[in-house]
């Protein structure tokens, strides 16, 4: 049983009430508390030692990547971060002054984009450090983009450069909390998720909350440096669309509008934001899964995110 | 260094901002998002196998103790809880059953308050199992009850028995929502917290909050069947007194009022509440720390919470 399977199974017949417009299998809970103009959203996301960071990683950065995930799901929601909790398990012997940088990495973050932090918990964890963050933001009300949206004929598109990930960019990577509100402001975006699991994987969330397929053209998915870089000089050399389509962590966002909106899009996009590349990759179409379109013709990518070219 | 001189210095300089009316310091944080009528209550807090549950722990009982943990802090605020995400954090070789039944634990839990489980977060976390709960609720705009507000002259209340938790109530307890809620409706309470380090460290975060001292009055402190059952036959035999004072994990609530409404409030109490008892155990006095009165005159508790009587 992996993650998903077993999310799906503890994620069955959850209790829910008024409250929930949206729970379990978004980026992010959406609540109504009964503001007038706003929603709540909420989600909480964790960062282990040995999983999501070493016993190397300097811990500006552990701080940094533990409160970026989570603000990374709010922007998939074009949200607005307000609040936010941090729980942390401390193994034997910790120090105190590496605990108090992680809580300086998050602090900056933080103070970056407005969010308080209004305390928390800490705990023993006896053999690895534990981050776990809960974070409460606001989107206006009806303005929250699910994963649920994509519809034939959409095109789907993804912010920044994809694969790579691992080498560096997953503990400096920064929330696109400005490019997706955004994009909510002035275009009407379908569907949205920002990547965490690799563009295979969090496109397929989409599609499946969705229920459609897609089709990605091969050479326009954009590819990081890192990622080339890796596929010459890694060991095993990956290649580096695979790494494209699998690394993870890439913390961009994946989102879809209508397909006559798309061309606009771009060039709104270029003309607001300079240093951020905004890449059309394919496009939404009838049924289910991925396929992936180069020169030789189009071929269906396997449910592990693998597809084998020549 | 301890927990709480942790937490102090992690902190000591937080960022916040206009949204947050209390932060890190009390039971929850206080949070504005502009419903008219309500304010939003924040919490988060983590059960670790080995230290707050064992391998041997029935997992119902874990999942009712994680979420339990953080329902008793949204009472200690006199608050309605409405919104849970749970993140785990799952050993090598974990048992997906155990897991689901952690969560009917939970569940049953969140049915009973009428709490909605709306998600949350699967992680590796190789030796144990770590669970964190990140609890939303809502109290009326302007009745939240802090620990800043005890004054000299208040009367010290507790509900319930205190002492002997470890035995079993830890895994059992439950949270005083219904009660915290009358109480504020009913009466001013100037100061309340839940206790969960025991009597004599949650009387004193009132107390420093407070900027106030008190005086426990020894008999009247209300003592568990537990407490005096592990007092004539555990190993070593811990005094009653100084369970109560210390187990910690009672869950119940410790509140101060106007001493001239002390009376009335015991009597408001008996008629609604036949199950759980009330106790006035000492009042609010100036200066800092914990006084015991008994027949032999009055000693001060020390700082670890231990008091020698004869």
């Amino acid at each position: 049983m992996n993650e998903f399977e077993l999310i799906a199974r503890l994620t069955k017949s959850l209790p829910t009430n008024q409250s929930v417009l949206a729970g379990a299998g978004d980026d992010c809970a959406v609540l109504d508390f009964g503001a007038p103009d706003k929603l709540l959203l909420f989600k909480t996301d964790a960062v282990v030692e040995g999983i999501h960071f070493t016993k190397d990683t300097p811990p500006e950065k552990i701080g940094h990547k533990a409160l970026g995930r989570c603000l990374s799901d709010i922007a998939a929601m074009a949200g607005t971060p307000t609040a936010a909790l941090v729980t942390l398990g401390l193994p034997k012997g910790f120090e105190p002054e590496f605990i108090g940088k992680i809580y300086d990495g998050m602090s900056a973050l933080a103070k970056k984009y407005g969010v308080a932090i209004v305390g928390g918990e800490t705990t023993a964890n006896p053999e690895r450090i534990f981050i776990s963050v809960a974070l409460l933001g606001t989107v206006k009300r009806g303005k929250q983009i699910l994963r649920s949206g994509a519809k034939v004929g959409d095109a789907i598109f993804v912010t920044g450069d994809l694969g790579g990930s691992p080498a560096g960019k997953h503990l400096e990577f920064e929330p696109r909390l400005a490019e997706a509100r955004w994009l909510a402001e002035h275009f009407l975006i379908h569907a949205m998720i920002d990547l965490s699991d690799g563009l295979a994987g969090d496109l397929r969330h989409i599609l499946k909350a969705s229920d459609v397929g897609a089709e990605l053209l091969k050479t326009a998915v954009p590819i990081s440096r890192a990622a080339k870089l890796q596929a010459r000089t890694g060991t095993p050399a990956k290649p580096a669309f695979a790494a494209a389509l699998t690394d993870g962590e890439d913390f961009e966002l994946l989102f879809t509008v209508a397909g006559g909106d798309a061309v606009k899009l771009l060039d709104a996009w270029k003309k607001t934001f300079h240093g951020l590349r905004l890449s059309c990759i394919g496009k939404i179409v009838a049924g289910g899964g991925v396929t992936i379109r180069d020169k030789n013709g189009a071929r269906t990518l396997d449910d592990h995110g693998y597809v084998h070219f020549t």
